[in-house]
């Protein structure tokens, strides 16, 4: 981005490098939980959460758990790797009914789920993870943890469900938009790096910066992915750009675009969102728009300054090898933009 | 129906009112409790929730987790109404999903969810309802119901992929749809009497009978609605008659009247179930097809058998109020047969 921090000194691009060095081994046990329980005498289980888990998702989730976990001191052995999993699985869950909501065709670059298997098996097949990623939390044993995640559960679906009602309203303002990402993203961040501290019994100030550290991560991380939407190439985002557009999501850029436009432009924004014209010529005079009012750099601005709270939420931890590496995430989120 | 049982004597017809009477000051709380959960400031939310919790269901589910920790001896306050509260929402959920995956019009005689607000609120609405049983479940704060209930939640998921993957296929056995049905429908009944014991700290024989009560019980109710399908009013049912053959679905009244049938009426089967061809006529050929094989009457004796089983199982829980309420339900379930 680069962040203003004494610890980016001497260091050049931003990377997940350290927390996938970091996790490797942790992450090994993960991925062999995640198959695991993906398993199912019934074929088409295994065969849709495969589709989804080998499709060359990053895994950032479960690895900021583990990091979490590690970096606040935990020393258990499995703990950690079975909410990791859980969360992974919490994520899976949602992206599979995500792409039924939003009748997604791609995801990652590859057909979705439901184009592949229909949108039956991808809301069964969700369902069926969620609650293997609540067996795997009970066993676990943390009440602790389970309030956290199952708290998270029911936002990210209320978020869900807001941003339905609200797609495609240009009346969307700012606070709203933010209080839907909080809920659709950063809550499975902010809840899958504040069990990690729980696990390691810290105390309430640490819990209190990671879960801040994950809040702050996930909103920057989304507003980084709205941007992208516009300005990435399809290769590196895994979906097609203009997504969002042709779907008619009203997202932070847009609502930026329309609240600075004329009246003329605003009757385009409500067209184009509210009206499905959104055809390719459309696309391009959005992104000529958002460039002519300078949404896209208002939006990095905004992601900016939530990966520098995010920053500094986790530099309250004691330094270690764990620590710098949820410190590297956050600028590696935000440099996705460049 | 009626079971040979020597606690019948004197009794005239089975009801659920014994059940009802003992939970009634518990359900207010339950439903209380299930208003509250439903709520959020996002309006969709309870407008969907409201439409089936107030849809004229008989919660038997949640009534059975109170009759199971009132028979088991519970003394607590809310332990066992946050439970059924969670029960109820996880069927709830389970029902909202359902109805996308089925594509079905009507519910308890009135419109689906989907039919109202689409199918991506109702799969939305579903998530959410399923993270609030969660929350609930985790206040409670036994590990031991959470692990059967969150087991039950994956297994039911598992149950609704293999119908998904089996419907429409006449080679499915007696033994395969047993098995679905003991996983999508069964499992929670059985879910929903085990927590019971749990909560009063039962030891494991009476766990262990109440997990049968519950599983048996289940099986029961899932039979009798496969026979009600094809000889119940629409006004006993709340949705048509024929409505699972007209989707497709293969219960164990076809398995039987398949196996049974000659190659003409085999082809008939096929025509009807596999290629869509069950219009009001051939409704009419199949009722006549399951009268000829007797196959309503043989399910209806598999039915009995799994109440006779449930009876059994509840009969070694001390004698009181609850556990008779527990032992009329079998007999209400069987009965609505006629």
């Amino acid at each position: 981005m680069s962040l203003a921090s004494p610890a980016r000194e001497g260091r050049q691009t931003a990377s997940i490098e350290a927390i996938v060095a970091l996790t490797r081994a942790d992450m090994e046990e993960v991925n062999r939980l995640i198959l695991a329980m993906a398993g199912s005498n019934v074929e088409l289980i295994p065969q849709i959460a495969d589709h989804l888990i080998s499709s060359g998702g990053k895994r950032l989730r479960p690895m900021l758990t583990i990091a979490s976990a590690l970096a606040c001191g935990y020393a258990g052995e499995k703990g950690h790797v079975k909410l990791a999993a859980s969360v992974e699985f919490m994520h899976t869950a949602t992206l599979l009914h995500d792409d039924v909501v939003d009748e997604s065709d791609l995801r990652r670059g590859k057909k979705t789920a439901r184009m592949i298997w229909g949108n039956q098996a991808s809301v069964l097949v969700g369902d069926f993870l969620l609650g293997q990623a609540f067996k795997m939390m009970v066993e676990v044993g943390s009440l602790t943890a389970l309030d956290i995640l199952s708290r998270a559960s029911a936002v990210i679906a209320e978020g869900e469900v807001w941003q339905l009602a609200a797609a495609k309203k240009l009346t969307t303002t700012e606070a709203d938009y933010l209080a839907v990402i909080e809920a659709k993203t950063a809550a499975l961040f902010s809840a899958a790096t504040e069990v990690g501290p729980v696990l390691a019994a810290s105390g309430d100030e640490i819990r209190a910066a990671m879960r801040a550290y994950g809040l702050n991560l996930g909103r920057a991380f989304q507003l980084v992915d709205d941007v992208l939407d516009y300005r990435g190439t399809a290769k590196a985002l895994g979906k097609n750009v203009g997504d969002d557009f042709r779907e008619g999501k009203i997202t932070l850029p847009v609502i930026i675009a329309h609240e600075r436009g004329t009246p003329a432009e605003r009757d385009f924004w409500r067209r184009a969102l509210e009206e499905n014209g959104s055809d390719d010529a459309a696309l391009a005079e959005a992104c000529r728009l958002l460039e002519k009012h300078g949404a896209l750099e208002a939006t990095v601005a905004r992601a900016r300054g939530y990966g520098e709270a995010a920053y500094r939420a986790a530099s309250v931890l004691p330094r270690s090898e764990a620590r710098d590496s949820l410190l590297d995430v956050v600028e590696f989120c935000i440099d996705r933009i460049n």
